[in-house]
């Protein structure tokens, strides 16, 4: 079959690779039907991430039809569409019983990390039975692969943990497709004011469209000052941080609210400074997550009453053939204004 | 009356001063029967707190007898024994609302700060009929002593931010008066274990004598190395930081497991570092409060129901007239073994 | 000043009324700018309410301006435009301070009830800073009367305390002016399913134009059996009650998945029964509540923020000398399909 | 091997069976080591639990050693000390996600009920992986026959359930094994007061023993009285059935502080009063549960950390040849003052 290899630092091919199969009884193979390009999977191929090594298929979001299953599936047959969650979950360990399946000891996020991911026509998925959810009929699957990932990364890492309430004050600090999705489904708790700060204006005005009352460019340094003054100099109860920088996490502690949380979705490479010495005395939460998708469940639920349209998200479709060029439209966002691009098989 | 006196860093004195007088009809006059000495006057008295001016009566804790009252105020009457709450609460504003009486934007902490304080024989308390708690008749007054201010904020910032639940494992950082505070308030979680990290051997033997079920004296840079053999690798469920420097709340990075919460008591003077490049996928929460006191009422019954034996704290006690000794034993707690010392008028 | 007195069972007038005096420093006197008339003034012209004796002024709801202060009202001056809550909170005793305004021992609903109320031209506020909200600029007055206690009510009893979460499925039971409310505010946790059931062609009507996904007329008997067919034999996960009648409250019962939530808003007049035989091992809840109003804030700020549009529960308008006809329209709703009616002074 | 095998209602017999064996890959076959009777099991034999049919091995308490695993275990090995949770949890469906193990849709309550149970040398366990629980070396494995299903009833139906918090009233109705439990576990959460009510004063006096703070002989009619004294006409915070019958339901009901909760633990035959005319305003709840055993990681925490001592449930020990015996006992509760009775193999 064909499939998408990391290649070692800077390098991928799609090339010809040996069908999975069963290792274990709990797995199954997916037929994969579409799948899509994770930020993480421009930083495995920049060779940031230690824990995939060259030679490994990447990709952890997609949604497929179930080829085979080992012996121990009981909740899938053959034939069965499927999502896939980036997480997989064996359901046994202390984690997975308390809902952290990112912690799961026997899984977590290993899909097109440490063993062979979605982008490729098949893909193995261990703890099949609690890694994978029943597409109904009737419903949009090309909107179901936003749930792989994405759609509750913004969810769970962001809103559900950022506390969203409604007629509280949001702000997003980070218009990519993390930060959009966000933007999506904090408004599942009709939050009064969601405020989207960015450096790029044409985000800025997706985020618009999405749904931000306010958007703000940083790029004049003023963007604290600004946020303060939509506030009358209370600050946002939530601040949400969906970009990973040092810069954008300390301004999340310079614009939060007496009472208000910090939830931290980006992917830090470095540490970042707490002003301890200002905030000690400030009632705040800071939270940090990687995705349990155990809210997938909830998050199907509200796709199939058109309570959100994680359509929005898509901004390209490319055939399976043309994954690299895939990869380069999504890789170049700035220019090709690329959210989420669905490769299609 | 007499009063110890702030005259400027380094500098108080015991001195005669005007009777305080009713200026708002929410005001109560108290006549102090009890007082103490809190380690936010050993700052005040350095020049470390800006807000507090030199000629200011210090001292935010205590139990007296209510002595005039304005004409606003219903919920007591001349002759009542009350508990002085360290935090004003006026009740009225967006946050007395929240239940956040620390952000009260007509009170908060300004007693012994911003407005004279309890040192004295005499204290005007505003917003007194939700800054003052009627004392039943056979309720071990000394005791209560330590409700005004120690014993809530190691509950609220340290106990309920902490999440401290039946069978979890808890370290506290920092064995002073105010992690032992956390450390008895704690337990009425029924908490597997509690590790108790300091630097001074007496204090943690102390904490032994309170409930700790581990002490580790980290005065050997081993104090992480050691929880983890505890926790067998995994890290305890909240790491409650009771000192108040960066190297103590690094440690609590260090020791947090996935999922668990990280609950700052500590004032800090800098910033510290934020580990986000570890944390980031940890699923953990950082927390922050100033003391609301709103559990005032919560820990008054379990007092009355010697559920906790808030007596253990009391070290030392002194006459009034002697208050200037009890400093000095306060300030040179580490060879004078002094936690809370009880003022006597 | 005039104000519609409640006469004894049966009987009420449009009368001249001493104007309304200060008796305690928190007071208030607010001249009425518009009122609105609620089931429960019906049932106490009926004589159903032995608390509200006959001389007494109705109606615990409204917008106005301040017209006089007491001594002790610091939140409010003359002339600020404000709206009037139902329930009158001290905001000192025990209940007020855990949220629970409602039970305040000093307030609670006591307005049109045990003291005279808002159908008049100037009605006495007790407790006024607590008791009051301040109107901004330009927002909808109009919408505003909806949250003195219908919009509240629908929301704490039924939203908040039914758990509606994201995805989920509610059922209301009644469709009259207070299931309606909890229908709208329902609508801020973004249910997938709203299944509106009453007895009423045309209050079913205006429920899906209010954003109900099914209706169900429970006319035919078969409103139980429907339910679970909507839902897949499942049941739902929050059963709102908003009638107050054993019938309603049983369809309830019967109506519930298991883990769900029994939210009942109704006033009983009578017991009803509980299935326990049934119910015990279905991990269910059951609440009770009378509006604390402790959610008008959050309320104020979704409605200046648009997330709600309360005015689709006004449905006529009457000038305040037309109160007689206005009672007339409001207690044949059936025939005029009134749900809330606007009284003008 | 030897069981107790249900033979319709009225009798039982101890007599030989054949050996359980794997059905499913996940299954395990448990050799007993100790057991114990629970008042369900009474029920069954007297004929009131119609899913359990004539020729069943009852009992579904017990700790054993594996002594077999089918091929989908992965978490035991053959010689792995267990103890059996008394529901059995598949996983994976949509209930034991949400936490809801008695609802599971391919396991809940099943053991000695609708498959063979642990009154046996060995016994067969179906989802073995999340329905057994390792038994660390130097735990008191009889005091782990508790947490199989009298423990976490007590903790999750009512102690959870009833949201008991430090310094709160209590009332516990019932002082059979089931209420002894939940008076055991409310303790982690140290309660001011803890009032137990009962008609025999035996029970009453191991009630004191336990921890009970007050104790009530309800048998002259006044336990409502006498609860609404030690309260100050007040009522409990928390008010937990632990009969299962229409009077102490009510009793509940006449006790319950407004915004009280009222968490049923007892397994009703028939329904009972809801007096919704007198609660309805009384910001009140009502919970009902089976068991889901979700808590017994944590309590096994507790039990091993000593902060419970489940050993005082066990009043009797007998040897399984004496089974019948055993039941006589139990069965007699009121003469042989039998709380739970060991029975080892």
């Amino acid at each position: 079959m064909k499939a998408l290899v990391y290649k070692g630092p800077g390098k991928k091919a799609l090339e010809d690779c040996p069908m999975p199969t069963i290792t274990n009884p709990t797995d199954a193979i997916v037929k994969i039907i579409k799948t899509t390009i994770c930020g993480t999977d421009l930083h495995i191929l920049k060779g940031d991430v230690s824990s995939c090594i060259p030679g490994r298929i990447i990709g952890h979001e997609g949604i497929g039809v179930i080829d085979e299953i080992g012996s121990g599936v009981t909740v899938f047959k053959k034939g069965d569409r499927v999502l896939i969650s980036c997480v997989s979950a064996c359901s046994k360990c202390e984690y997975c019983r308390r809902g952290m399946y990112s912690h799961c000891v026997n899984g977590g996020w290993i899909l097109g990390n440490t063993i062979d991911g979605t982008q490729a026509e098949y893909v193995r998925i261990p703890h099949a039975d609690t890694s994978l959810y029943k597409i109904l009929t009737g419903v949009d699957e090309e909107a179901l692969v936003m749930l792989s990932d994405i759609l509750p990364t913004g969810f769970e890492c962001g809103v559900l943990n950022g506390k969203v309430q409604p007629g509280n004050t949001v702000a997003i600090i980070g218009a990519g497709p993390i930060g959009l999705s966000t933007l999506l489904t904090a408004q599942f708790y009709s939050p009064a004011e969601i405020i989207m700060v960015d450096l790029d204006n044409n985000r800025l005005e997706v985020a618009k469209r999405f749904g931000a009352t306010h958007t703000i460019n940083s790029s004049d340094g003023k963007a604290v000052e600004n946020v303060m003054k939509l506030t009358n100099g209370r600050g946002v109860d939530t601040a949400i941080e969906a970009v990973g920088v040092p810069a954008t996490f300390t301004m999340c502690e310079d614009i939060i609210a007496p009472g208000g949380t910090i939830a931290n979705i980006g992917v830090h490479g470095v540490k970042v400074d707490l002003h301890l010495e200002r905030l000690w005395s400030q009632n705040i939460s800071i939270t940090t997550r990687l995705v349990d998708t155990v809210t997938t469940p909830m998050l199907l639920k509200t796709v199939q009453a058109k309570k959100i349209n994680p359509n929005l998200l898509i901004s390209h479709h490319f055939k399976f053939e043309d994954i690299i060029e895939a990869y380069n439209t999504f890789g170049q966002a700035a220019e090709t204004h690329a959210l989420k691009v669905i490769i299609q098989m």
